[in-house]
């Protein structure tokens, strides 16, 4: 333990706690409807943003401080461990996830390459045995290297395409090896720069092809780890294929995917494709697909991908209040794809960052129980709805109507009466909760 | 023929013509194909802009000098069918579309409703007799009136619900009683303002059950005209369940209705989506669900619908490419589901307009056409994608492979070679087909 | 008092209140830094949104239930004098707003609208005399009647810009005779929707102009409110002069018109921008012009002027923080640009909303006093900034160096040492403040 | 000669030339208003996109192959120069522009940094010797380095504002050296994360003294090329400084440094700002500002600086337009910040992406200088404001008027009348010019 040696291990500390390096709202133990909030939120750390990114961006190079700059190859990838399992002992946090190329070094060759990830694996496993964090999901980073130009699994590109089912094949090992929950696919290179030089429907057949291999393969070597499909609508590409769950619902109705795959969803993808994170949530619970969820935050007045640390009451409450009507998230968690900004680059502003981002969720799930628990919005929503409960809309709920009945019935009506949607009333409902529910808790 | 007094019939005078109220590159007897370009393009004019509407926008009144604005109700309604048909016929356009309240006006009552709109298209069929121009296709307007505040099909109140059906089914009998070819659904207020209200789960069954009703109508009744659904991602609600193709792709899927549906497919609405107008044309071909097209233009510096004549050759001739590789839209058109600008508020503009719009499809037709006949992008396609015709890739697009025959292949892999995407060289070639094909025309 | 029959007194009731027309938060009376909150926020109601509007959209017709809606003309205008000074009353807000056209009919002739608006005004003034509610701006509406088309005092038609002149001079007087605080300038119409026909030159000069003549004219009169111009980046037009506050500040400084104007600062609008609300607001009081405040939110994955009424509390807080730090808006307020939802139609929602809005500034002031108070902000900021009081940082903030002197004291530093900005820790600071700040209030 | 032998002198070929590597539409001989177009246009190659980027995106490593890949160091600095002068004739471009860091690599010290730069400085200076292309503008990189995390001249650390104020006295004396004819500023880092823990006031006031000081230093050495603010409203800042032309004016305007500055112009960066290209020249040209111009173009459906080669007719177009009625832009030129595609990672693509740049430059000078020689916009504005020739027009223009005497002249109008503003036939025209205006010229 020498890697965040200024940092003592991160405790709950309760509302009013002047210490930045303690959680003030999360508390592990806290037990929201039977369950521990731990088991609930299933917090997971992103090894790529913690432990392998340097704080880069288009315009200037890595400014992250880290007590591993100094390392090379394979000894930077075993301090990484060592770290990673530092920090999550000490941000006490139950998962984590990875890509294939985060944790080891790429070799000249795809054996060499598999020769290093096969000595990382195994020191994770070893740390796994006597850690309590588990391995939330992991997935091959096809989109990093030069080979992906034009797509993994949908380049234009043969020898591409074997090269990265491959990976796949290896990262669906290491999964099982590890112990993964769940294995996610986000096609980073998926899509194209431009239609003028595209054969959209090979490349889409072609993806199909290959998500199918990947579910024989998982089967036939017993890995059976829900399979993620994480939605992003561009960035880096022109356009991605998987733009939003909707989107990756008509691939996967198409070419008969749906039994195989739940999606993996991220607020700040969300809002790239012009939805909130609600949205997407909503529309994955409804097709009983919400998989796992990558926790973060953009800026809807920047146009890229900023990955921020969720801090926003409003995503992280509405957040909860879908995967709180979901059941929670099955085997799925809420995995921090996020990083701390290119300013924030000391060591320690990992561990504000994180405890930011889980006291966040931990406000969100809180003030969204309490709405769920007082069925503020069912019963408005029961009562809004009610016309389908009885008469004609009982009748058209179930289907034993038709437009030369529903004429005739509305033909006799006089006079059609609404009733006020209350939105505004209803967000300022949302705002008393937030701001009361941590209240009463904390007299 | 008084309504336009000022405006001569419309006439092709070719490039070099000085003359604004002339075609310069739309000839409707040209042949492109062994079509002509009027059987190609299947022009329609879009009856709620250039007959019903009046200029106003959110912070101003209409500003439209109309030659029948002194007159009301069912006087104003004969008045504007008049108008239409001379301007159909000074403009040569085979075809127009139609919402019901915007041929006749709404009554106290929906039988009432359907009584002044028996009238008016009454009229319409005879004016029709002797016409060339045809109905593309109508629809019903279920957005502008009151009772739809909450949606329509989606609506939280059965009484909207019925009466809306009651609305398509009398829509319907007027497609048939016209010889429509096409029925179009806009789901203009089939969406949400706020999740915090909202059964979004109940809605979106409602709206599949509504769909299949006025599917078995129109068989009832032998109205076999295509359907069309015409995707929208927002305005006027913050969320509109056809978000865009792939979107309502997925929905259609889901609900069985593939076999009923393809798509209208809007330029303003592509881009409000995040989407190119190609771009979707391209999803709905490659799925064989390209119906028809809105052909107008947005502002994507602007946010909202401003449904701008098309006037832009790029999104024009990359629109008749996929349109041509389509083989044609069948029984689609191009419907100018645009406005004059507010400013533009005379009539004579609404010639210019029309105008602007053929003019710009038809240069856009020629040089797609053009692209396609020297096979400019199917050829660099052909080579780019060339490695799946053999070995390997051959085994891919076959079904005959797997992840462990996959990676044997890539472990004996010593270099993968890729090739330049090109895009750059293909835009110059586009401009270059701009330029120049109207100017070998010309000569 | 018969307009709101079903609204009794609005009161503060505290946080825990079940009431729905009741404030939880704003207490008018509750003291803060001194000064009673009524007289620190200065809330006002838009008269054109409460008591004129209906609900319309540019897809849909008015929804809004309103106990004047049967009325017409003057009877209209004067039933809606009635009604707002109820609702002022009931609400208990110390301010409203409005545009000349908002209040009394326009006549055929400028004569005959001037004297419509002179009955009206006469009444409010004879209202006002036994109200405590005052006038905290009014202004001359110069975008929704036709003439308007190509702008007002930018119009390429100097009869427009005459009459408009001639608005401006009665609203000058008006808002004399009401004694209004302020006098607001929103450019809705100045601004282009082509540069294809647009003299910009000549249009920003004519502007300029007509600025002088009002400065003039109120001076004459003796009309001393400060002069308010009200950034908007576009919508209606596709691009409005006064597109931010920096835009308009660039126009003020070329024209020497400095002196004369501050800024009425609309969230919606900076939003629209690309700017966030505390953007805006910190720019204009950087320069000592921040004058007064519309108080809305905005759909930031819109693209339109939602006008929401304010519940997002990270913008209040930001955006009061802002405040209190310019001392207060002096002679400008807090008014409620915002309109309820086009869903929300009944009268009862009106006072949904306001609450809301209030109630969410409230605690954004609150939240907002108690960072300043604690200096949580401001000693990061100081820390931060230190280098600049000593040293070499002293000297450039003193203006006693220069690039040589500079150059000589960069050679010889071995490593410069940034420190982290803290972003993370700062935006859970400010969470912890927002759940904390109240719940100390109430214990 | 050997590091793009594969490519063979560009030479013009005139349209219908099917060679990919030859100018079609560009003939720098040509002769347009009795200029050549070389001297007309003054195309400039960008040092950092063509010579030193690799590639690399936020989501993957450089894919660039280049000659020079296997280098490092100063011999990679003096192969990139060797090349750079080779690509230069090959094109035949008459100017150059770079950045400090990009022709030499930065040493451990500034001391070190400033002599690797002074040899590069000493051989370019060589190779200008006998070549035609000259330096049109060189800067300080002030944003890559890990120092200017916070800002450069508005870092919170005065250490870093030394810095990089030796690092602009050094560009200065570069540029001297090297006989650039413009100097520019662009601050990639100027602006904030976050207003948390933003002193923006003392930020701009130190940016005001550091460009006062950079004014006296380049007085002081005699170095009398125009300084140039590139104005860019985001990224990799959550907001920068210099947001668009307006707001660099009205920082230039209160700091008193108009006399010294004009502004740099890149069309990405303008559409980033919710601009047209062609509205930031417009503002610039109507202040006699506008400097410079970084020729490329961005995807408006994208939320980034795409910095794509300029292909679009109607920007180039509508851009030389500006740029002619600015009579040129004198010390100025056209300079492609744009960069190959990654997917166009062959260096022959640096060649047809700038053929295509300078063609579709070419294309839009022509058909510019079309519409202005046939004055087709300038009599229809000069028509369209006549209303300010004569009569109460001409006496607002001269300020003959005021408030009293308008009210007078408006009270006697009856109607006023305004005339359609033609948007749809303008835009028609010139697309009839875009098509004609070449097609002439070949026939």
């Amino acid at each position: 333990m020498a890697y965040f040696e200024n940092v003592n291990q991160i405790k709950y500390e309760g509302p009013g706690s002047a210490n930045p390096l303690a959680f003030k709202y999360y508390n592990p133990e806290e037990v929201i409807n039977g369950k521990k909030m731990e088991d609930l939120l299933r917090f997971s750390v992103a090894y790529w943003h913690t432990f392998t990114a340097d704080g880069s961006d288009p315009f200037g190079v890595g400014t992250a401080i880290r007590p591993w700059n100094h390392l090379q190859g394979l000894d930077l990838a075993k301090a990484r461990v060592e770290a990673a399992f530092e920090f999550f002992e000490k941000l006490n946090v139950p998962f984590f996830c990875f890509h294939d190329v985060d944790i080891a070094p790429e070799g000249a060759t795809l054996a060499e390459s598999n020769k290093n990830q096969d000595i990382i694996v195994a020191m994770i496993k070893e740390y796994m045995k006597t850690s309590k964090t588990k391995l939330l999901w992991n997935t091959a980073n096809m989109f990093t290297n030069p080979r992906y130009v034009h797509g993994a699994a949908t380049s234009n590109n043969a020898d591409v395409y074997a090269y990265s089912a491959a990976k796949v094949k290896k990262a669906l090992e290491v999964g099982k090896e590890l112990g993964a929950e769940n294995y996610v696919f986000w096609g980073g290179r998926e899509g194209y720069e431009t239609l003028l030089n595209t054969n959209m429907g090979l490349e889409l057949d072609n993806l199909a092809r290959f998500f199918h291999m990947a579910v024989d393969y998982a089967k036939e070597i017993g890995f059976d780890a829900p399979f993620l499909i994480e939605p992003k609508p561009k960035e880096p590409t022109k356009h991605q294929y998987d733009f939003d769950v909707a989107t990756g619902l008509a691939f996967l109705q198409k070419y008969d995917l749906t039994d195989h795959f739940k999606f993996n969803i991220e607020a700040n993808h969300a809002t790239l494709a012009g939805h909130t994170f609600e949205h997407e949530l909503r529309v994955a619970r409804e097709n009983n697909m919400l998989g796992s969820v990558d926790a973060n935050q953009g800026d809807t007045l920047l146009g890229w991908d900023t990955d921020e640390f969720p801090t926003d009451l409003y995503s992280t409450t509405l957040a909860m209040y879908e995967i709180l009507k979901n059941d929670g998230l099955g085997k799925g968690g809420l995995n921090f794809d996020a990083k701390v900004r290119r300013g924030s680059f000391e060591a320690e502003d990992l561990f504000h960052a994180h405890i930011a981002g889980m006291d966040t969720f931990a406000i969100g799930t809180k003030v969204a129980n309490k709405l769920i628990q007082d069925k503020v919005l069912d019963n408005f929503i029961e009562e809004r709805y009610s016309s389908y409960t009885q008469g004609i809309g009982l009748e058209i709920v179930e289907g034993k109507t038709n437009l030369r009945k529903l004429e005739e019935y509305a033909l006799q009506l006089t006079e059609i009466k609404n009733a006020s949607g209350r939105q505004e009333r209803l967000k300022a409902t949302v705002n008393q909760y937030i701001i009361e529910t941590l209240a009463n808790v904390t007299v």
